[in-house]
């Protein structure tokens, strides 16, 4: 998938001293992040020629008063004829940024150019930042319905719970092109996927797992309710004050009806508890488990600590305890990358111009994912690297042909 | 300026048969505008290389945290450290789309990308189409307020009057990025080149002129109060109903502004009336103007007929009468097109962060675009092609020095 990466402006990367980067801080400018983002990470390139009048006459005017005609008479056209059908947008509102909290928009820029060029380079899927200066959820939901028109997707990014998820319903709801919170959606795509090929590796399915999740943010929820999809056996969410479950009076609407959904076996109390006998640990939470709790867990457990750059488990310590451990590091062996999900799963669902991204496109993408493995499955390699060039085009083709078969695409 | 154009969806191109374009008329796919227009125009591209988990860290986490972490300390970096100051919104709501009026969002999107990619190939621009699915003026202004965090620079395009003026001063009022409707400031500022390249040619002076101006939309507008401040002798503007003048009792706010401000000479009735003895006529209206009004203009004078693809007057016409014709199309000399101006304008906008684009910054821009004509200029070579690749160097330094000399300029 990896296409050349050519840098239009390589020679601005050049300018990194302190006095032309303004930092205050001696030590930030010989930072080799700050010297490769100056200038920003992301260009627009046309990708028609424009030499002489000719040229200009077709891609401009008069040439383009055809097409818009065409499309103004027949509105599926503007997928033909535009970038639309390829593009997407990356909104946020900067209030959820990394582990970074509520930075606004301008701070939390930088990550949204970069994951406008993971879909790039990953996915194929041309993509734009868009930072909002709002944070009200209506707001944003105006704003993204305004904007729709030119994108063939919506990627919802480090918003912060409990709006993101009124967002990306109320933004479902009123459009027909895919709306995508990656941090609940990918991270969850990915987990299952490796979850599954945990499982496949010690001969067990689904179905026979006990999980617990501690975090109870979009990332805990949308996992949470995605293996549940994915009929794992039971599921069990923990936030800061412990288990959500149905004895508890202060909960949101979205973690009452969590309580509703998940933890069948009815457990109480704090997360340490629900480790006991449990066979899967998943990590979305920052924070630390106690190494009692991991050892309490079933035997040939599976951990999976997320958190970046610090996991609620060390895999030192996981690893006394667990049959396959995974975090969202890149150090470590089993990364669990969204960048493994989200360029594959626009670039499927814009393939076949989809209205939205169902659970069966979600399952798909995990089980493509899950299938990269195949026989080198082992205990260090329950999920493919983001750089394996296979997994983008796997992740697209199953996504897409999910797509048709749920009757969610338009060609 | 201009960069090698490469085409990463060149395969795409070749789809552009009746089947795949999905056109009911036979003829239009073998149009090579269709062909051009499959699969859109533009991309985006990483400017930075991916090619590793070393890369992604640096460009993605976890070294992007440390450039959020400084944008969000000091949010002037995010200048230096992302895309936001080569980038420019072109936003529209597709109601007066080039002159197919009000074709909706959608059906204006290849004219959007046309004028992204021309931003890109003659200024180094980076620019996003933005076509919104509404046409209030609180509701577009509220929308591009909310999108401001992420651009350096809005160009409004193709909005219809007189809600573009309001739609412009107020967006002017809340943002402090550049604000600039091209089809009023980058036609007026292309206009005012030529008109002084063509009084010059004769001898005279800009306050030596009485111009009339027919059209009393954005671009007539624009062009009338822009030669006012540049110190032409007298400009009437006429609209269907004739000259806009105190006496009429029709007239919208901004109409009636325009009665205050233009027409000294105090000429009421048709624009035929205004034309006898008239030094200049500016079309930017459509329609035709009778020959006899043209034969009953002063000696010498020059015939601006801009309406595309039929000029109010016919160039054969126009020559047998004035000493300067110029046009909007590209298969006749001295072509007023807005390309020579809104790349070099944003790019110095831009390159100095101006908080937004000042009359005299135009007036540079004027200035520097008919200064290019130098010792060249003759009665057909009033203003330079779009292609002359000094155009929009020269447009960029002046409006870059105008705005740091008139203070806006904040590097």
């Amino acid at each position: 998938m990896a296409a050349e990466i050519v840098n239009p402006r390589s020679d601005s990367k050049t300018h990194d001293t302190a006095d032309a980067a303004g930092l205050s801080s001696p030590d930030e400018p010989f930072d080799p992040a700050f010297a490769l983002h100056r200038g920003g990470k992301m260009a627009v390139q046309a990708t028609v020629p424009i030499r002489d009048k000719d040229d200009l006459s077709l891609a401009y005017t008069p040439g383009v008063a055809k097409v818009c005609s065409a499309i103004a008479e027949n509105p599926e056209l503007v997928h033909d004829y535009t970038w639309k059908s390829q593009v997407v947008a990356v909104v946020t509102d900067g209030t959820a940024v990394l582990g970074l909290g509520d930075i606004g928009p301008e701070a939390s820029l930088p990550v949204m150019e970069g994951k406008a060029i993971l879909f790039k380079q990953f996915g194929g899927v041309d993509a734009v930042p868009i930072a909002l200066a709002t944070t009200d959820a209506d707001e944003i939901v105006d704003t993204v319905v305004r904007l729709a028109p030119s994108f063939g997707g919506v990627n919802l990014e480090d918003i912060s719970a409990p709006r993101c998820f009124e967002i990306e319903r109320k933004l479902q709801e009123r459009l027909d092109i895919p709306v995508f919170h990656d941090d609940q959606h990918g991270t969850a795509v990915v987990t299952l996927a490796a979850l599954r090929n945990a499982a496949k590796l010690s001969g067990r399915t689904l179905g026979d797992l006990r999980a617990v999740i501690s975090g109870a943010g979009a990332a805990g929820v949308a996992i949470a309710k995605f293996l549940l999809e994915a009929g794992i056996g039971d599921v069990a969410v923990a936030d800061r004050k412990g288990i959500v479950s149905g004895d508890r009076t202060d909960l949101t609407d979205v973690k009452r009806e969590l309580a509703e959904i998940t933890n069948r076996a009815g457990i109480t109390g704090s997360l340490e508890t629900a480790l006991a006998g449990a066979d899967v640990f998943i990590g979305v939470s920052g924070g630390t488990v106690p190494e009692p709790a991991v050892a309490s867990m079933a035997p040939g457990a599976f951990v999976f600590a997320m958190a970046n750059p610090n996991p609620e488990v060390h895999p030192d310590v996981a690893h006394k305890y667990a049959a396959v451990v995974a975090t969202g590091r890149s150090d470590y062996p089993n990364q669990i990358n969204n960048v493994l999900a989200f360029p594959g799963i626009f670039a499927g669902a814009l393939q076949v111009r989809a209205s939205r991204i169902t659970e069966g496109m979600k399952i798909a993408a995990a089980n493509a994912l899950a299938d990269v493995v195949g026989d080198e499955l082992a205990a260090d390699y329950v999920i493919p690297s983001p750089f394996d060039e296979r997994v983008a085009p796997a992740v697209t083709a199953a996504v897409a042909a999910a797509a048709r078969a749920e009757g969610v695409a338009r060609r």
